[in-house]
């Protein structure tokens, strides 16, 4: 995988130490070296080692947790939790030991990680014997292994120092995204790499959902963002970059910023096609990755490079786009390159180190091999060769798996012990997810607040009379609202007492025009509701969470069984009467059209306090000209469902 | 894979013969059912083997030969100049046989073929002991197994009549594809079909080129147009579906057409991506997958449901789209259901056919397990693990695989055979690529016809004046054309010796509107040309082509090393002058600009004619007021790169 694509159809290869003294035809290396320690590779095509340029290695403990998600329910409703939960050194230790042993097997010589906790990846990864560039997660958010970005920020400097200069890791800083970090943690991991000129690995332009924001956000695409915050000061490697225009392409050709291109997982996710053809035609190094092992859910490169193939094809529709040479070549050299270890790996040059693999081809599925066109060997390679087809691996020139076998790592121990985490994660989620509440609380959302309220409704014919009859010199309006309410509840099965709604207020103008919109997210249940005098109702047991997620995520994370939407119009006051605080909502019910209705409330603590408001709300009400005999003691959901 | 999706993580499957018993809890199962031959499978899961939707097993012999082309390039460039030279039963055998023992390895128990020789795949699928509905390919043109289609029709009949009640081969009819049949074809096979109560398995809609077509040429899309042909009469298994809409899709629903999914050669060949939601919305039986190796280029099933559940949810922006369990479900019972074998296989339920695989998921690759969520077991297998995890397969209660070891076939003996075959193929395709004639002269395009011409060019100021000069008594004008003529010219590095010129000629009417094109391909070269007196040239050697492919197929087939463009007005009189036919051609260069020439130029067949008329063409030119001075014995292609 040299610049001229070099085919030696009988070749040899002289090592000496870790790195290559020569490659090429195998009469012309026998004259020249002399070696006791000779391997016969007949029947197997001699690379490169594969280069994974994109991976959060130690979630091969989470593989297979939860799949067939959205990203944000994913991340926010499974990962996230769960990590927060279960990561510690010893996770990452285990999980990247795990990673390695999949990795080597799949003929993967070099990777480029970004996780926490990320010395003991990089201790991991050296105990295997595999060549890395290990970096370590910042973001404005709490993170496993640090509460606020100043401590991994301090963290990272130390791990820099401790590793620069290893022979098989390369430390790096990973500001996690544009979106999770701030313009301050851009502009100093930037620093940081500059100042140790080590790589900066970050996500760039993964969804479309991303870019939009950033137009929304900063008024601009994600790279002119990032590049404003000095990012490409360092050597940048950029995960996934979906969604980049032509001129964010340039800006990335002009500082020579590498790419990991990771097909299974936008696939999987839904992401959408990178333009890989594209990058690859403005001269990017542009490499390619599994993504973590929960997003794809395997670490399997000849699976990635087959599908980037494929896939580009797709996309430009065109099959002659990215041929398999050209898919092989991501896989080796550029990635090496993207990753800005081009001068030690990827390519097997004399002066590289010596990170080679051993693929068999001459197997059922690979088979015939044609030698008319000399591409006929990477179709071989990319087209046709499996993982499992890699014999042995040797990186550093020290082999870590001979004829099947690994050298550095104990794989029945390793699942052993994975085996043992998984049932903890298992019953950390069956106990989380017993319950509505306990679902709530775990994605960080409920405060757990109960609130107790007496409560009057009563429908009306004439909203506008009751509304003027709020301007009476006993009643105090303390302020006034106006919006649009659009509620949905989630129903669930009988066994969860619970039910969710999720209430989105559109506050209105005085025009009516729409101004703005809250959202909130209700916890409804267990609700004891006893009658006080004169139709007042009073209950309890609501749960309120600031609803930070949309609808759909919502919907999809805690899958309700069915769903019904309510709309009205609602104008509230808030009015001081014989001085106390009430609640009058006057609404008109609009899905479904059930009339118009008067709603007076107030929180309350006690019994005692109960009885005297309900006693206040009737006196108030028969001041607004309403009928108790009017009085609807159903909430607007049961009104919606009988 | 039931309809009720039963999963018993300690289950036990009970066999009789070549039927399941019963399938369920372990314990059940012991208790009911005493065996002398029970298979332990801890920590392996027992599901129903895959099934391949559709395939064109022999051309595992052709995997690798040509890749990352186009399809038309692919097929008429390459597959179908080989298989004329070397598809024979013999062929077929062998193809068959290796395909057989891939899909045994990669866990496939049942395949639905289109191929030639079907007898002989069915024969080859038989002794090595799996299930297949083998549909013998019908179409307009040529096949290496027919001449015409009547032939292949009489051959499918005794075909159908021979196999027919077969424990494992359910013959069938293949109308290759709409384009390729003509409307009696697709009628015929209908019918013969019907008869014989066989399924049709054909390509529906593998292209949008092709769904263009059917509007342009039959005013409708491809559905209704074999609708129209009574093809639904049959049991119809479709391959592809790519380019479907909601009303055809509503049409194959009605008709309980089964759809073949071909994820990886659809990516590939750069086809689209199927809308394969919509249709199991829909509720049609789609299957999967791996059409014939020579376009995909592995047998891998796994690969292929991984990719059908990626593939879905890149296509609908929705990674909830087709989880792992639909995915899996596609490749297993709704399979056999689109195949029209649902009956006796495509799940583990009492009173159908014992096809079963065992597949080691306490792998590396595929740890760990999740217990909480039910569905991570179907992500286990669609999501990590690998075709190679596969350990043991059943069909029709017959193991063909036992711990890896194949009974039926001989992968050893295959191979060297296969490889055998490669090297002939090899030589045919280099002996054919040597030269640009013999590339031609593959594609079935040549016809050899060698031309002689003697011509006179000269350029002129007054094209007006020559075109009025031609009304004279004594020439006689036969007939006269007015087109615009686009060439391009295919030149090849310096040791080809023809260039290759593609033209386009717009025939324009008397408004100079233009009516219709004509397309010739000429070879052009090893031209002695000889001035023989008076500025007249004679040249030879031009080898004419019907061009029924479009430019850029000649330019991706022959991959000139560069391309000259030449646009010309050619006003063209076929005329009689001394009782000797001459063209005369008053042509306006366009592209370059290079002003107006006169051609007067005739066909001839020695010296002595070439003399004559040499001689008769400057008469000629003299007549119509033209200088011999002003000759110009460069041809157009020379003048434009002066």
């Amino acid at each position: 995988m040299n610049e001229e694509m070099h085919q030696f159809p009988k070749g040899a290869v002289a090592i000496l130490g870790d790195s290559i003294l020569a490659a090429g035809p195998e009469d012309e290396i026998l004259k020249e070296y002399e070696s006791a320690d000779k391997l016969d590779c007949r029947g197997k095509v001699v690379m490169p080692g594969l280069v994974n340029a994109h991976t959060h290695v130690p979630m091969t403990l989470l593989r297979g947790l939860a799949d067939d998600l959205r990203l944000d329910v994913w991340l926010m409703g499974y990962m996230i939790p769960v990590e927060r939960e279960f990561v510690t050194p010893d996770f990452v230790h285990l999980g990247t030991s795990i990673g390695c042993a999949e990795y080597i097997r799949s003929g993967i010589t070099s990777f480029a990680d970004m996780y926490y906790y990320e010395s003991t990846v990089a201790e991991a990864a050296a105990a295997a014997g595999m060549r890395a560039v290990c970096g370590q997660t910042i973001m404005k958010f709490p993170t496993p292994d640090a509460k606020f970005y100043e401590e991994s920020l301090a963290y990272t400097r130390e791990f820099i120092q401790k590793w620069k200069g290893h022979p098989l890791i390369v430390p790096a800083v990973s500001p996690h995204a544009p979106y999770s970090s701030t313009e301050e943690i851009l502009r100093a991991t930037a620093a940081l790499a500059v100042e140790f000129d080590v790589p900066l690995h970050t996500h760039i332009a993964e969804t479309s959902f991303e870019v939009e924001n950033a137009r929304k956000e900063w008024g601009m695409p994600v790279v002119p963002y990032v590049k404003k915050q000095n990012l490409f000061d360092a050597k940048v490697l950029a995960a996934h970059c979906v969604h980049l225009d032509k001129g964010e392409i340039n800006t990335f050709a002009h500082y020579n910023v590498g790419v990991s291109h990771n097909p299974s997982s936008n696939m999987k996710l839904a992401s959408g096609a990178a333009p890989v053809s594209q990058m690859l035609a403005a001269g990017l190094n542009v490499g390619i990755g599994t993504d973590g092992p929960a997003s794809n859910n395997d670490l399997d490169m000849f699976e990635e490079v087959r599908l980037a193939a494929f896939l580009a094809k797709l996309r430009e529709n065109d099959p002659t786009t990215l041929p398999a040479q050209t898919a092989l070549l991501m896989a080796t050299r550029l990635g090496a390159q993207a990753m800005h270890i081009g001068d030690v790996t990827g390519s097997l040059e004399p002066g590289k180190r010596a990170d080679l693999i051993l693929v068999d081809i001459d197997t059922l599925h690979a088979s015939p091999h044609f030698s008319r066109d000399p591409n006929s060997t990477y179709s071989q390679i990319v087209y046709a060769a499996k993982s499992t087809d890699v014999t042995d691996v040797m990186v550093n020139g020290k082999w870590l798996m001979r004829s099947k076998q690994l050298t550095t790592l104990d794989e029945t121990a390793l699942l052993a012990q994975a085996a043992e985490l998984a049932k903890k994660i298992d019953k950390f989620l069956i106990a989380r997810e017993k319950s509505v509440l306990t679902k709530l609380i775990a994605i960080g959302g409920a405060t757990q607040e109960e609130s107790f309220e007496v409560q009057l409704k009563v429908s009306t014919e004439d909203p506008e009379a009751v509304a003027a009859a709020l301007k009476h010199p006993e009643i105090k309006i303390v302020y006034q609202r106006h919006y649009h309410e659009y509620d949905s509840y989630f129903i669930f099965p009988s066994d969860e007492k619970y039910i969710l709604r999720y209430r989105e207020d559109v506050f209105l103008k005085e025009n009516g025009q729409p101004d703005h919109s809250r959202y909130r997210l209700t916890l409804i249940g267990d609700s004891h509701e006893r009658d006080l005098p004169s139709e007042v109702v009073l209950s309890r047991s609501r749960y309120l969470a600031p609803a930070d997620q949309s609808l759909r995520f919502y919907r999809e994370y805690f899958q309700p069984e069915r769903e019904v939407e309510v709309e009205k119009d609602r104008r509230r006051w808030l009015v001081r009467f014989r001085d106390t605080e009430f609640y009058v909502n006057v609404d008109r019910m609009d899905k479904p059209a059930l009339g118009s209705f008067v709603e007076i409330k107030s929180r309350t603590w006690s019994q005692r306090d109960a009885e005297t408001k309900a006693r206040l709300i009737v006196e108030l009400a028969t001041q607004l000209g309403l009928s108790t005999a009017a009085a609807e003691p159903r909430d607007y959901l049961k009104m919606t469902e009988a």
